[in-house]
């Protein structure tokens, strides 16, 4: 049986992979540590044993203490503070809750001398400023970082480079492109309209819903195939190499809308909120998956469709409850 | 009377910038900030004005408090933990002395709302894995760090272009070689061989000099002109850019240690230290200064052997006190 520890296990990308782990009849004994205490359904699983220990990766020592206890064959880092926009209102927050973190972490697997394998969570935002022209987007495409949050995730990248390279600790990287899936915050763009939408349609079915630009064109990949990716490269990616994480298919957020509009079987206007438009924001944002599903059978499962008709869901049970 | 406030004030580079300015006669008010106490002598000076400051830069309301009582036109961002040997051994450390401290310092910028220049002075060591044929090394080169120090100085840059785009700062960046000049601590190359050569030279001019691998070939810069490339590029260099602050010219260790020999004439044995040589170390590493050189005016006064001639007088002086 495989010990996994995950950071930032209060997250929505945790459940899915625990999920993941179970519905895949994985024996796993997981311990999730994360800053805020979490309740965790320690029952609900046959094939996962779980465990939460409240941690602050800043604190090197308990950091260390627990590394060393657990004896993780695998750490999956999901611990990250993601919001672009919050992070040009707190750089130093974002650049410590993304980079400083996470060079804790692997330092403490370097000085504790830990033979686990770590996969190290980027974002699509490391590739920043980029030409329509260029998508989708290769691993080896240059990076452009453009905001403060994007630049912490390219540190990121650099350290898990050096200390693989240099320290020879098994880490393998991800650029994660946008998720979706049913119990995202509403935080994140698709949540945030399939919830608005699921209060219209409680509402009778007519109304407005908010938005910024929802002509730009993004990569959604549904998060039951992003556990699957964190899965096959934990288990199997190539040490020191990065990969994205990505649908390869663009979709503009109006047709995200026009989707979720057609399962409610509503219709909506839409109100451009100016204070929602990113300055400098890319028009499209496409990744290639090429190089995750050459080297590790890959595939993305879910179809958008199916996506969105699974957080509509997710939110109609939310708002009835 | 411009206002300069210096980081890092207790280093060799500061001494010269300040002598620079006194010798160009350039009035100013210089403020220095180090982490430990630092003698200067006020009373030399005609044009510059000195004052010091301890201020350990990861106390953050400290040094906005100063940032703000002092108003600085300019800021020489000479504070660094730069070796690249101790960035192997204790990483966190480096990465936080070099890239969270400057983070900082850019942030206390923004968060004062001062309206300042900014040199943020980086490393060759940025470019990492080079090829011989990619010399001389132009800005535009891909950067592949690969020691923790280098990610900290790049991840420094990557900072200092998101606070330049994002933020409006007036930051200009650069990428320093190696320096060579008096006063320069025995734990860099030039100056550890030329204390040596001097003790030889004291104790009857025969002896071997302790070295690595000498046939490696390096950019060596005067530190007077480093520092006079430092004030054009605060008073003229453009936001945002980032610039090659070298010679332009390589050498190889075993040529400066025999310019060495010559000036002191003495004949020594080099007697190679295994523990010396750096694995992975590139052999060649020189840049290109035509950036610099054509939009700045800048061009650097002084030979190798004048450099060494100084760095030697130096040290006779510093073993004879």
């Amino acid at each position: 049986m495989n010990k996994f520890l995950i950071t930032g296990f209060s997250g929505f990308v945790s459940k899915h992979f625990v999920a993941y782990l179970e519905k895949n009849k994985i024996p796993a004994a997981v311990l999730g540590v994360d800053y805020s205490d979490t309740e965790i359904e320690k029952d609900n699983y046959k094939y996962v044993g779980m465990n939460f220990k409240k941690l602050n990766l800043f604190e090197k020592e308990s950091l260390e203490s627990v590394i060393n206890e657990f004896q993780p064959d695998y750490i999956l880092h999901l611990a990250s503070f993601s919001s672009v926009a919050s992070s040009w209102q707190d750089p130093v927050f974002s650049f410590q809750n993304n980079t400083n973190i996470f060079l804790n972490l692997v330092d403490a697997v370097r000085s504790q001398k830990i033979n686990t394998r770590v996969l190290s969570v980027g974002s699509s935002e490391e590739y920043g400023d980029i030409s329509p022209d260029d998508v989708p987007l290769k691993e080896d495409h240059q990076l452009y970082p453009v905001s403060p949050y994007a630049v912490a995730r390219v540190s990121q990248e650099l350290i898990s480079k050096v200390y693989a390279s240099g320290f020879k600790l098994n880490i393998i990287m991800t650029r994660s492109f946008n998720h979706v899936g049913p119990g995202q915050k509403d935080m994140f763009v698709i949540s945030s309209f399939a919830k608005q939408l699921c209060q219209i349609k409680l509402n009778g079915g007519k109304g407005n819903i908010v938005a910024g630009d929802v002509s730009i064109i993004r990569d959604f990949l549904d998060v039951r195939d992003v556990v699957d990716a964190y899965y096959k490269l934990l288990v199997n990616g190539k040490v020191g190499e990065v990969y994205n994480v990505c649908s390869g298919i663009g979709i503009t957020l109006r047709e995200a809308i026009k989707i979720m509009c057609e399962i409610l079987d509503i219709d909506v206007e839409i109100r451009v909120d100016k204070k929602l438009i990113r300055p400098a924001d890319n028009n499209i944002i496409i990744g290639s998956n090429e190089k995750i599903k050459n080297e590790l059978k890959w595939k993305p499962e879910h179809t958008i469709r199916e996506s969105l008709t699974d957080v509509i869901n997710y939110w109609m049970k939310e708002l009835t409850k």
